[in-house]
């Protein structure tokens, strides 16, 4: 596959590249359709030539879907060698009938791969409440299988990158070739998501595949890393899902090691651009969404405080509205940042917006409104502010508030 | 003036009613026309007849406005006996010259009124980022002093009441009449705010008044606990603004000593009954706002928890947005109440939404779309929340999201 950008110096060869979860060696993905929707792929599985060192991140929703329930005893185990995807019934808030669902879920397609249940991880996403049809479950199992049994391009991930998706509208892959002092690892990515928090038909899922040979304990550190700085800096509606995943799996097939630093901080930086770029397609996708909204904080005291001030920007309904209505409303901004964290001194904020200045040591300065404008008719927009208040940064990324959003979910259902 | 509701027993004999700040003996408030407006009321004077024993909170935002700062002064003294309030321009984002023109404003009214001028507190609300124009603010305290003057119905606090508001669609105010051991005392309340963020021309000001003769510590105690169980649960964008102010004044002219329980007792829970009562008329208003949305969270753990919870559902977009699409979509309200506080079981889950019954012990109940739909035609709507895991409960108050909420947004300075 073609690269799409280098980021590459003697201490940095990481090359981002068109691919999904299937482009790591030994890794492959199948998409069919079941029959829970209409006329589009619905199911998903993501195999491994030979079971991989699994790391995974959950929601922090006292509401936890059953598939998380299970998927988490995987996690405890460390080692996964499927993971079975269903989208449009996310299969929480069902009882002790959802878990024993789940559990099926996870057998069927065992058995169908011929592999310990333990091995095979479940996640689903789409609608609260609802019992998981399981004869079309097992139907959809039963079609994964028999993709699996005849390796064909089947099993590019394509189409189960469009399987796991609900309310988004394009598919969300991305891969990297890494080089590493011992020769070249390869990570792919399929993500789904059009908001933290939407009951009815969306959460986040995040699937990322390695060939690296690397030791659980380092590679859960490197996940945990690489998801604080990207899916947890983006908001759509705010919140956390029922049955939000991030599910790393890393099989070792390329032979190469990634056991200590450089090869631990490059490979983690590699993490942490792939998970980066999913999380702005997901803030990009949000519902209604006409802009891709970033707010960048710098000179905070922490990059824990710059990435909850930055959080509290791109949360903000007014901030969101403002960013709709194309007007560079930094008032806005600076309450917002000011709403969490740390305290700073108002009197020494500088803000840009889309490189424009809009306020220099706490002073508005006069801007061209047309020009503001005009700047603000660009897909993305983006607010740099400046609190001098220490040398830590950190971006957060969402979209901003449409009539178009507020349409979707009022009228959802009906 | 006439009750309005009694909550009267032998234990509890509070009567609200109509009145506002002006209610209380020795209380006046004046609104007058400054000009920083076209054709409206928009500045206020508050004034006892003696100094007062004075509480406040203000925003936690760390961009304090100008006002916040003066008026935080006056209350570290903790002596208050003037309030002047002007609406439009927030005096936030303002830099030096912004707390110069604050406590210019303070020293005027201070002339004005004959008083020294720590005995004079300051609020503002509007327009962040533009200086006060202080021509307009002088002529405007000229006009207050000469209303005060000349003591007629002037003083009566209605005109006060439309003075200080902004985007709000109408005046909010309230008073009790509290009976206890020594008398009767009155308790007097003009509150304004249709969100908790909006820089650009809202944010939440609350002023209470009592002829209750109370020491300071007992009264910031109270007041502290009123605002918790009140202001702090209602949201319509979630965040507090740069100039949030609760100012409590007690002058002690009824001759009645709230000096310890059941007294005290008895008159916090007036203070409770008053500001909970301003905290849903600010949800009612929020802009756009088609519903009043209520969520009661009970069952759990502690009161802290039950608040967070129900804060969090009634800030959550997607809540709001069913809510406007009258969807009884209780996977979303379950959803958004496990996103904050204390972990629980989601098996024992109860829910009901203006009484009718969702959800027992975590299972979907059936019910009639088109009945639930038409108890959401109401403009209020209640979700009743039990978690089955304490005996703690709270309330949390705000608004449905609307499209109309959108475009004053984003099309406000257009």
């Amino acid at each position: 596959m073609q690269p799409v950008s280098y980021i590459a110096n003697d201490r940095h060869p990481i090359a981002l590249c068109e691919g999904n979860a299937a482009y790591p060696m030994g890794f492959h993905a199948y998409g069919v359709h079941s029959g829970l929707r209409a006329a589009r792929f619905d199911m998903a599985l993501l195999w491994s030539e030979r079971p991989a060192i699994f790391s995974a991140m959950f929601t922090t929703n006292a509401v936890k879907a059953a598939p998380v329930l299970v998927t988490h005893d995987v996690a405890e185990r460390g080692v996964c060698q499927a993971i079975v995807i269903n989208s449009t019934n996310a299969n929480a808030m069902t009882g002790s009938q959802g878990y024993q669902d789940a559990v099926a879920m996870q057998e069927l397609m065992a058995q169908g791969l011929r592999l310990d249940p333990p091995l095979v991880a479940v996640a689903s996403t789409g609608v609260i409440g609802v019992p998981l049809p399981m004869e079309i479950i097992r139907h959809g199992i039963q079609e994964l299988t028999k993709s699996w049994e005849t390796p064909t391009e089947l099993g590019d991930g394509i189409d189960a990158s469009h399987a796991i998706l609900t309310t988004d509208t394009m598919p969300k892959t991305r891969a990297a070739s890494v080089t590493l002092a011992g020769g070249t690892v390869h990570i792919g990515m399929m993500v789904k998501g059009s908001g933290m928090i939407h009951p009815q038909m969306a959460t986040m899922l995040a699937f990322i595949t390695t060939d690296a040979e690397i030791a659980k304990p380092m590679l859960d550190a490197l996940v945990a890393q690489a998801v604080d700085k990207s899916f947890h800096r983006v908001s759509v509606d705010g919140d956390p899902s029922t049955n939000d995943m991030v599910l790393c799996l890393a099989n070792g097939l390329s032979g190469v090691p990634v056991a200590s630093d450089p090869d631990q901080e490059v490979f983690g930086q590699a993490l942490i651009e792939l998970m980066q770029y999913g999380a702005r397609q997901i803030a990009q996708d949000g519902e209604g969404a006409t802009h891709l909204l970033t707010v960048k904080v710098q000179g905070a005291v922490s990059e824990k405080d710059a990435a909850l001030k930055a959080r509290a920007a791109v949360r903000s309904s007014l901030v969101k509205s403002a960013v709709y209505g194309r007007d560079p409303n930094w008032g806005r901004v600076v309450a917002a940042v000011g709403s969490a964290g740390h305290e700073f001194d108002p009197n020494q904020v500088d803000l840009t917006m889309n490189g424009l200045n809009l306020l220099q040591a706490g002073q508005p300065l006069p801007f061209d409104e047309d020009r503001a404008k005009a700047l603000m008719a660009d897909t993305e927009v983006l607010f740099e502010v400046n609190l001098h208040a220490g040398s830590a940064q950190a971006e957060a990324w969402g979209c901003d508030l449409t009539e178009r959003y507020v349409e979707i979910n009022a009228r959802y259902r009906t």
